[in-house]
Order: C-alpha cells, then structure tokens, then sequence
C-alpha cells in the first residue's frame, strides 16, 4: 500500500484486510516489524490523539516518527501555486513536502479545510498539492474533507462491538461554538455507507451536507446493500437506532460566512445529544463521537460519562489501524 | 510500582530502594530494560529538565516517549467536573486523559497550579481529576503543590555528597519577579524531613508555607527522629547550615492577590543568595536550588559559579531517579 | 571528533574523509552503529530540514533524540553573562546548557545572529557563550556566522554532481522582504574556497560580505589554489557559472538598520534568478540554494520547477553529511 488518503479508495475486502491486521497485532505485537523506519508526520493543524496515536503505533512496531509543525518551531508554509512568496510563509510546500519525505520512509500530512470556499474544499485542493509531490507512501491524517484513519477506527469500533451490518446509523449533527470542518462526518458518513448500514443523517435546515459527499456516499450505500438518507427530524432519525454518531460541522448554507453560520446555529443549542435522545432507540444504541468533544455543549456528561459511551474505544482504534496500515506500507514483505 | 504522586506515599526502605537503584543504573546501564515501552508525557506548563531528562531516561532504557502540550500543537483542556464547555478549551481531561494512557504504558502529568484558591490547590484538585482516571503507572512531573522526582533527585544528591542524616537543611525563600508555585517548596521541605535532618525554613512575613504542608513535614521529621521550624531570622537559620536550598514562591498571606503579592516582594530584594549569606554557615556549606535560577535576583553569580553550588549535580539525578522509577514501574519482573 | 563548529576547523583530507563515510552510510545503512546513544537538540530558531534531518539520521543510526525549544514549550533562556534577570528569561544557559547535555551524548544548538551588531555577531557571541559550557560531543546547526551541516552537505552536493574542483562557483545575493542572517553566505564562500573553486560574491552595493569572512575565505581558496573576488555585475559574475548559489541576506552597509536596509533592497527586486540569469552561463549551470526560499521574490518557479535546480539534493545531503558527523562522534571505534 503507498496511499491512505481516502477509504473509497479501497475495495471492500482490502479494508477488511487492514481490520483483521489490526485485530492481529492487537492480539499478537510484532515489536520489531518496522525495526529501522522513520515516519515522518506533518501538523498544519492542532492534535492530540493522532499525533499520540501515529508516535505511539510506529514505536509499538519498532520504528520511530519525528514531527514537524508549520507555524511553530517551524515557519508557515504556502501552499498556493505560484504564489510571489512576499508575506508570511518562509517556504513553499513545493520544497518543504518532498524535503520531508526524503528524510523518512512514509509521511503523515493533516490540512484542514480552508473554510472559506466549498468549492476548493471539495476538490482537496490544499490536499493534493501536497500528495502529488511526495512518492513515498503517504497518510491523510485529515484533509479538507476527509479523515480515513477515523473512518477506519470507527468501523473497526462497530466490529468490535459487533453492531450487525444492517443496523440503523445517525450522523447528527450537534452543537459548537463555532463551524467545524465537515472531514470527519463526510468521512463518517462514507464508512458507514460502505459497511452497508442504513444510514441517516439528522441535521438542521442549513446543515446538509454538500450533494457530492452523499452522492458518493449513496453510490457506496446502494454497492453495500445499504442505504442513505437525510433529514431535520430527530424522531424520524433515532427511532431504531442502534448508533449515534454525534458530530459538529459548519453551516454548508453558510460556508466561510461566519457571521452568517453564527446566526444559524444561534437558536441550535437543543441539539446537545442527552439521555432523552435514546428514547426510541435501540435499547442499547451507542453514542460513537471522534473526539474532541465539548462536554455540555456537543453531548451532556450522563451520556459521556453513561454506557451507552464508545468513544474510548473508537480513540483505542485509531492506534490498531494505523498500525495496520503503517504496517503494510512499511514491513518487509515476509514480515505480512 | 503503579503511582509516582507523591514522596510521602512511600516508606523509607522504598525510597532507599529507588535510590539504590537509580545508583546501580547509573554504573549499570541496562539499554533494554524497557524495550518496546512507550512513556506519555503531557505539559501543561512549560519545561527544560523534566522533558529532556524523560525522553533521554527513556531512550537509555530502550523505551520511547511522546509529548502532548495542551495549548501548543494541541488544543488547551478542560479540567473542570461539569463544565459547559463553549470556551476556550476543546476538549475535557476526562476524554483526553484516558486516550493518551491507552496509547502509552506509563503516563506522566505536569500540572501546575491555578495559583487562585489555596484550598483548591492544596486539595490537587487538577491533578486529582486526572489521576483517578488514569489506570496505567502514573509520574508527577510537578503538580500544584507536589514535585516528587524532583524530592528524590534532591534526596539522591544529599547521598551523593554524603551529607549526614541529621545535617541542618536550610530552605529559604529567594526573590523573584513574580509569585511561584509551593510545589517544590513543599515538596523539598517533606523530603528533608523524612530523611531525619534538621530543617529550618527561612522566609520572610508573608511567605510562610502553607499549615498542612508544615503540619505534615513535622510528622515526617518526627518519625525520623529529625525536627522542623520556621523563622523569618536568616542569621539564626543559616547558622551551621550544611545545605541551603534557595527557592521562589508566591506570598501565602496574599495567595492569588497579584498586587498584594507584589507589595510584600517590593521590598525584599536584598533576598537573593550572595557569598555573605554563608558566613555563619557550615564551612562546606552547599548551595542547591531545582532550577531555572534567575541569576543576580534568586541566587548571585558568584554563588552560582563559585563551589558551593551543586545544582548540576541536582539536575543530573533527575534523570538517575527517574529512570529508577520507570524501571520500577515498567521492567519486567526478571529483570529487577 | 568532539566538535562539529565550522568547517574551517577541518583539514581538508578530514571534510573527505566525512563525505566518504556519508558516502558509505548512504549505501550501507549501519542501523545499529548508535544503538543507545542519544542526542539533544535545541533550537533557539525554527527549523524545518534541520529538525527532520538530525531526527532522522539519528533514528536511522540506531539512536534516539530529544527536542528544547526556548520560548516555546520550555521558557526563554537568557545568554548574557552577568545579567540581572528580572526580564523575560526564566533560566540562564549557564544552566541550562550544561544540564541538557547531561542528559545526552551529543549537543546539537542552532542559534541566530542578534542582527543587531556586526562585530559581536562575527565574534559569535552568544554560540561561544553555550560552546564553552558542553564538554559533550557539539554541533553548530547554525550561529551567527555560521552553518557548517550546510556547507558540507552543500560540498557533498558538488561532488555528487561531479562539478570541477576549479570550476566558477558564483554565490549571488538574492532579494527577500527583510535582512536575513549571514551565516549561510559566510558558509558557504569558505566552502566554495577551500574546495579549491573559482569562488565569485555578486552583490549589490551595501550587501558586500564583512571583510574578516572574506579574508578568511581568500586565504583558504589560496591555500586550495582557488580564487574569491567579489562584485556587483551580474554579467560578469555569471559567464561561464557552473554553480549559481542564490541566498539571501542583510545589507552589511546597515546592520541592525532595518529601515536603511529596506530603504536600499526596495530597489532590487529584480534580483529573483529567473532563467535569463543563466544566458552566459555554462550550459549545465546548476541553481543551488540552502533553502527555505520565497518562490518569486528570491527564485522564480521557472528556476525552482526546472532542470537547473539542485535544491532537493542539497536538502537530502543535510541528511547524509549529518549522518556521517553523528557516526564519527559517537560510534564507538571499532564500527568505524
């Protein structure tokens, strides 16, 4: 493998490939198997658990990470093509990003999302001016619209606690001070399309998510045996449901318009998943969240602190896969 | 050995066995001691010595370590239980915590304190709403008023220099721009005490150390035959000193009060350690301080530069008690 | 070797016999050859290749290494001998230094010019006050006036190219939005000279090279039966160029004058190589900068993007030539 940007990029028995290597070296570790590697991991935005995760999963296999972060320690790095370099990036991903990835054997990148313009967003734009520059293998550890080793985690998660193939799957949107980028539910919302749930996503007017994250979502969905819907109506959503999947992002009816976005989620501070949201759910529905998560504002501490609660777990996963992947972009071939 | 929180939750025969160890480390190194261990180390508060003489004490060991600085590359965490959480703080220790000891096998916490409510810092109330949620061996790296490896480092230095039992053991309050943290102060004169010496705090009005801490080190003095007091009369404290531990903390009688802290401090400028303050003192009377030391304002130049400092020496059994802690902690059991 | 501080200090069989053995490792990896060995890092300036090279190269040797950032995650560290530090800086590198290499086997500071005033920068102020304090194994990853990883890995480039050892080697002055430090011009000209090159420094007025730099690198390219002579007419100094060097750097002529510098770069914006640079020079005249570079204000895509740049192998060789100085100081004798 010398790619893990995107779970649609990979067949359904590839990824059930990486879950059953990451269930093997959860059970049997192979402390050596990267012996001699070096990661090299890129933070143009903030974290805490893939940052942790990806030193710690490369060390458990033997080999070691170094991190850089634009911005600090490091200086800020440009990304626009052709840019006159006059103002504050000292360099331009064009020198910096292959630079890096010589001095490792496989490199890990995070770029948010501008958030100014869906459009840019969409098209990965800031993602992929990077990618095409590095040839050794290459993670997204969460782009503009994408997040593969939360995906993966999150159905490694709903393996683990053997949640059926068909059950019923929420996305909801919940509440935040302000718009977050939409990577992980588009992200989300394409794994559990893939694993052939059925799949709702509830969400307040002015909240869809863009028509090309569900179109794809939908194709995945209907190839899965699965399906996919959207919809304000919170009853309609969680009755039946066997998860929710609380998640905050920005007003798509508002992308890059603060103000606008601000307005819109003024009047949403219902949308704080409590106890009270389970009550035509399944009768032992989990609430699956990727974390960070705002206690009080997002979910309410009964449910975090409640058993219906599996975001440990899903932090938990987030070590096993990227070791898989890791592992099979990296280990010498007699070592799989 | 499952905690590392404080020196007092320890017997005698336990810290002379760390130490004993940390000695034989010291000529035996034992390079894979921990192989294939991962140390998490969060700062909440900035660090020189802790974070170098960690990752350095790790490696010597075989093991690695990775390093989470809320605020800095990572969100800033929320520590308060039932916080509603539309603040600055993205994520809650009560999610973060956890997450990062299942990716490690020991994890180590500084948290310095508030410096607002006595009460609430003498309680730890920080770091006690991390520790119950960690199951993984957990080290203070300093928290609000305790900083144990840097206890044991001291106390491994009075050994080294072979200071007798019942030697007289000054700490005494230097100058500084701005209020301290009691940690080391506390943590120093409980150290002191239960070796059996003879400690003299000496401080000016205002800066008297907190009741409970004094309460609790004179319990400890007197279980090892030794004997605790205070005094504002640096002629009578430095008077056949055999060590004299300059410290900075904050005013007590003005705790969180920055103003009237600084009134108090305004005058005592002439507390900053010059050659002179040794005149009564013991001949070979030695200078220890944990470090940073603001030069020409806590300790003079001469002082510092001249014999009687060993506050290298200090800083290196940081590293030499440390790694005895976390090959007690994590070596397995054949190997001790 | 004990230090690694500027590449005058080398005979020139010496710099062969590093570049030999960077040679060696980069066709047999000796992933062993530092097994336990660890080497501290301290940044006083971001670092991006610097960072990630020695990371790696350690990793890659065996060993590990740990990262300080004054002012950043550890607090500002004061280098004024004498100081009374009531001001901004908590620790004095007079302690700090030494105790951070305490904990390591070898030392690696990078530590920028004031900019403020020449002589003092030319007599390497601050990087002599931390030199004398490590009695461990030292690398200069960048002072004042100097950067002799670069330089090496620069001359490694040249070899690997299989440039002339008497070709013309032109280091031009290129425009960049404020003064930068002199360390990499001052390295480079003594690189270019003790190989043995026609060395020529195109310049406009007020950015000539301080004599002492000059008159050092005369000497050497004496010695080396090269040449230097400096001049601001490009036409001149590019015929028959096999190497064109592009770096920035502040006007001599002013330093420490950020207006009378701005006043006279606002004239030079034509000094951004572009291909037509290169129109009297040799048909294969290579661009070589040390990188970071601001696309369009220093070096034109056209340049960057083309078959003319080396600047990536360059980058790569700060791996290679580290990797070499790392081996030599620290692998024990008989894997040499």
């Amino acid at each position: 493998m010398r790619r893990f940007i995107d779970l649609a990029d990979f067949q359904r028995e590839e990824i059930e490939e990486l879950l059953s290597l990451a269930r093997r070296l959860e059970q049997r570790p192979e402390p050596q198997a990267l012996a001699g590697k070096v990661l090299g991991l890129v933070f143009f935005n903030p974290s805490l658990r893939t940052l942790a995760s990806f030193q710690s999963g490369m060390a458990r296999l033997g080999g070691t990470s170094f991190v850089i972060t634009p911005g600090q320690g490091t200086w800020q790095l440009e990304t626009r093509i052709g840019a006159v370099m006059n103002g504050a990036s000292a360099e331009h991903v064009r020198e910096g990003i292959p630079v890096l990835a010589s001095y490792c054997d496989a490199l890990g990148i995070r770029c948010f999302a501008d958030g100014k313009d869906l459009a840019r967003d969409l098209a990965e734009t800031q993602f992929r001016s990077m990618d095409e520059l590095v040839e050794k293998p290459l993670v997204n550890m969460e782009s503009a619209m994408n997040h593969p080793c939360q995906a993966l985690a999150d159905w490694k998660t709903l393996e683990d606690l053997s949640v059926p193939r068909r059950a019923k799957f929420v996305l909801s949107w919940v509440n935040h001070p302000r718009a977050l980028p939409l990577a992980v539910p588009a992200a989300t919302v394409h794994m559990a399309a893939m694993r052939g749930m059925e799949v709702v996503v509830l969400r307040p007017e002015g909240f869809q998510l863009p028509a090309p994250i569900m179109e794809r979502a939908r194709r995945a969905a209907e190839a899965a045996g699965g399906s996919l819907r959207e919809t304000p109506d919170r009853e309609d959503a969680l009755s039946g449901a066997q998860i929710l999947y609380a998640k905050e992002w920005g007003s798509t009816a508002h992308y890059g318009d603060v103000e606008g976005d601000a307005r819109l989620r003024a009047g949403l501070g219902d949308w704080c998943v409590g106890d009270a949201w389970f009550a035509q759910a399944a009768a032992d529905c989990r609430l699956m969240h990727c974390l960070p998560v705002r206690r009080n504002v997002a979910v309410a501490d009964e449910v975090l602190d409640g058993p219906r609660s599996v975001v440990q777990r899903e932090a938990w996963n987030r070590l096993t896969v990227q070791m898989a992947v890791l592992h099979r972009m990296l280990a010498p071939r007699h070592a799989h």
